[in-house]
């Protein structure tokens, strides 16, 4: 069996090196992660700047390069230079530092990575912990990876795409993984207005992701609760509600 | 009535252009697009550079900015600077050199630019014509842009993010617009190895858009047959089918 692993904070990442170790216990384990952090990537590509590999090295059973670009550039250069063309029978993405939910997963590197595995027909499990930090502690989180990394293998099916977040709580206070949809959230953010010295005006994005959504049934407010949550992706964007809607509303 | 316009070829693309002169016929138009293409980009946004506006003049009821940053910064900037925190009525990207139909959606920054503006609740299309050239044609699908701004504006309603392409057909031979869903196709691609002077390997994407969906009601097959296709598109990713099969399935 043979497992790449991805994520978008960069291979040097702890949140990596968590989830090497868990997908270690099932596998050959093939890592190709950016050389740098990507975070707010999406599913960005690389196409007009050389992408680069470098084979950082091997530690039992698990190989490791590093990329220069995006989540997705390193899942497809993983597939056509690593595995000369061969799909991996997995794809794992993260343990990101810092929440997936809601619609964190537009702008997610980390379920890019796995929106790339799904669309070539690979089961894919992205997995994040809401804690921004490097010194984050992902031993609280390890056992739900290993229960979820189980249960997508064991499933046996191919049409898996799975975002999986874990709430920032101690060792043993995680009250169990929540089947449940994404929740509606906003970034409501400022744009802070800088100088450079030659006077000139420059931005940084800077905002609070702000839950919009009033269910109790919505990733975010599994994790408020304290609940691990693992929403199923579709990567058909397709509105069919819509759809059926414009056929009446709009005969063109 | 306030239009913002984007796109992901950036501000100097002629369907941008085209879109600009659609868009101007039904109101004040704000053009904030990148300073050159950032295609591929899907939705990245930057969080780690600096990101800069710059004002580029005015024409009759059209302001333009150009940003250094992807298209879902663009629009970013253009509802927090510009337009100092409103929103404007609507937003259209475009018009792409290039296909956007079925699974390019996802690596679309053209697509992206009008999700960011649905994400706010923003009615938003985005324009795509399937020819990457920078000579493309855009003058036989202009009456088409015009009809589907004015469907768009006409129907009063809020939640509209759609994706439309049209084929790369010459004057009076589009068909019509069929309402339809995303079809499913892959990049066959090849990573192109070279070596630079140190001899140091790097690599290219490259690759075909392979349609790999048999079905004759996506917007792949319409596209074929020459008729110009519209998709509603859905920003809540979550699989709600995987998700009741998967209640069934993993009682964690």
């Amino acid at each position: 069996m043979k497992i790449l692993v991805v994520n978008d904070d960069g291979i040097f990442a702890p949140g990596i090196g968590h989830l090497v170790s868990v997908a270690a216990k099932f596998g050959e384990v093939l890592v190709v992660a950016p050389d740098a952090p990507r975070s707010g990537q999406s599913h960005a590509v690389t196409l007009t700047t050389p992408l680069r590999l470098q084979e950082k090295g091997t530690e039992g059973n698990v190989r490791y390069f590093s990329c220069n670009g995006t989540p997705a550039d390193c899942v497809k250069l993983a597939v056509k230079v690593v595995l000369q063309g061969k799909h991996p029978d997995y794809v794992f993405s993260g343990i990101n530092h810092g929440s997936n939910a809601a619609s964190n997963t537009i702008y997610s590197g980390t379920v890019a990575g796995v929106v790339e595995g799904a669309l070539s027909g690979v089961p894919s499990v992205a997995f994040s912990l809401l804690d921004h930090s490097m010194q984050a502690d992902f031993e609280p989180v390890l056992p739900f990876v290993e229960k979820i990394v189980r249960a997508c293998i064991g499933s046996g099916r191919r049409d898996i795409c799975w975002n999986v977040n874990f709430p920032c709580l101690p060792e043993g206070r995680i009250k169990g993984i929540k089947l449940c949809r994404l929740g509606e959230a906003l970034w409501a953010e400022d744009a802070v207005e800088r100088e450079d010295p030659s006077r000139r005006k420059y931005y940084w994005l800077e905002g609070d992701f702000v839950r919009t959504d009033k269910g109790e049934d919505c990733d975010l407010a599994y994790l408020e609760q304290g609940y691990a949550t693992l929403t199923p992706l579709k990567t058909d964007w397709t509105d069919y509600a819509a759809l059926e809607r414009l056929e009446q509303e709009f005969p063109f």
